[in-house]
């Protein structure tokens, strides 16, 4: 079914202990698209470039079933950039530049094709975009959103509208705790579950992924690697298997929100194995099954 | 079948930022031993204290089927002292004191009626007695050693020494990077396999623990509660929940030995929820199942 994928599409310069990656193709939408292709064909990309971003990036997304009339290209403007360098332990970066461009002046008006779309992945950005997309969908069935501790720094009563409105929140363990203003993240999910979502998908990295709903919870294990060489866009890559399972069985059962945190971890572990979208270009049904199978056997007990 | 549990027996004070607890019952062996009590009751304890430590505190432990006649009482000497205060985050800690007392001069001679055990549990101590302990038995079947970064600081050979005689090490992410100079996990543990242990448990805290061989893979969450109030001993209390399910069944497949994480960490949930053994004196069979039926819930998908 539909799946709407709401976020940036970016050039990236990545610097890592195993290399660098010079004006990369990256943003949230990309990954979450990217990631999304390979469960579902009908997304439907909402974003803005400017006229340096290459033509067969398109292309290639186009190729995979990725609607891109919704993505925005100003001819007189340039991409958002960001340019990010990790340290040692993976967990920690530095932002180097954030040049906004196009960004600046983004203000996301949906084709009429999009209008009906069922399932929504709001990638970060600032709330006031994601409530202005939400205001301009029909009939949307699970809508999901994405943030950061940015947001909640600088715009926390527009996030909360914001948050207000969807079904799945995604954040990271400090961005939780942040918002709810709760240590413990049993707590931290019960206030959040006050704001509005019904679902919580608490990202921990390395660590795996905890999903939560009033009632019950699971968690998912990061798949240990022997090599990460670019964390940048894991958590979009998440998002986008995670949503793109959901829009592919139309199922937003919550033993189905715990396959789809799986099938978002399985992506997630292959997008920082390259550079970029280096990695995730390249996948096959075949090689995600396998993954997913190490998935399982790594959580299987028999108590 | 025989569980022999070998490290120290304590007083700790302890700052957390839900209280405080001045001169409590401590000791990784303390810990290990009161949480395997719940799985078998042919455990042989071997430490050292000073007249100071209660009587009371070793009946209790005689009272539920752990021989104390490994303990050596110093007439003149203080039992082990620790302090400590965790910061906000419960994961760093500072130790405001360390009174090794007749921690000093233990030489851990094996009573004779100790030298067949089968299970051994080997909590942080110096490699020295580690190793002075594993050269007095005469039949073991499967050897557990717990340790610390401390020792890899200041005797690093010895503890490889003591790592090569046994069968599972249990060490913290960092610890495992720090043995092996790898930063991948993954490839951490194949260099610690290289050492001698056939497996390997890395101890996450709140994100967990991960259970390797050179072939497979098991990741056990942690429980995430509401509120954790204490979390010292968690560790040692892991390793005597995981010892105790071993000692138990006598079993020590990797299938077995992911029951053993589970039940590792159940009790570990338990423990951190008061101070010092406050939670750990305080169960029973139907609370421990009911807490490993939650992990289940938690780790269980249908893909």
């Amino acid at each position: 079914m539909s799946l709407l994928t709401v976020g940036t599409v970016a050039f990236d310069s990545i610097e890592t202990p195993y290399g660098k990656a010079e004006k990369v193709i990256g943003g949230a939408c990309t990954y979450i698209s990217w990631a999304a292709s390979y469960y579902t064909d009908d997304i439907r990309l909402t974003s803005i470039v400017g006229h340096d971003f290459p033509a067969e990036e398109i292309k290639t997304l186009e190729a995979r079933g990725v609607n891109m009339e919704g993505l925005k290209i100003v001819k007189d403007g340039l991409t958002f950039f960001w340019a990010g360098r990790y340290h040692e332990n993976m967990n920690q970066r530095d932002t180097l530049t954030t040049d906004l461009n196009v960004l600046d002046d983004f203000d996301p008006e949906l084709p009429d094709s999009y209008k009906d779309s069922k399932y929504i992945m709001l990638g970060n950005l600032t709330p006031d975009i994601q409530i202005r997309v939400m205001e301009q969908l029909t009939d949307p069935q699970f809508v999901a959103l994405d943030t950061m501790n940015f947001w909640m720094d600088i715009a926390m009563d527009r996030l909360k509208e914001a948050i207000s409105k969807v079904d799945l929140l995604t954040i990271n363990d400090e961005e939780a705790r942040q918002l709810s203003g709760e240590y413990s993240l049993v707590n931290a999910a019960q206030k959040i579950f006050e704001m509005g979502p019904k679902y919580l998908v608490i990202k921990k990295g390395e660590h795996g992924a905890l999903l939560m709903s009033k009632d019950e919870m699971f968690f998912a294990p990061a798949l240990p690697l022997a090599l990460v060489k670019d964390p940048t866009g894991a958590g979009d890559t998440f998002a986008g298997g995670l949503m793109g399972h959901i829009a592919q069985t139309g199922d937003t059962s919550f033993d189905n929100l715990k396959r789809a945190v799986i099938h978002g971890s399985a992506m997630a572990s292959f997008c920082v194995e390259e550079f970029s979208l280096d990695k995730l270009k390249t996948l096959d049904k075949d090689q995600i099954a396998e993954r997913i199978k190490r998935f399982t056997q790594m959580m299987s007990v028999d108590l």
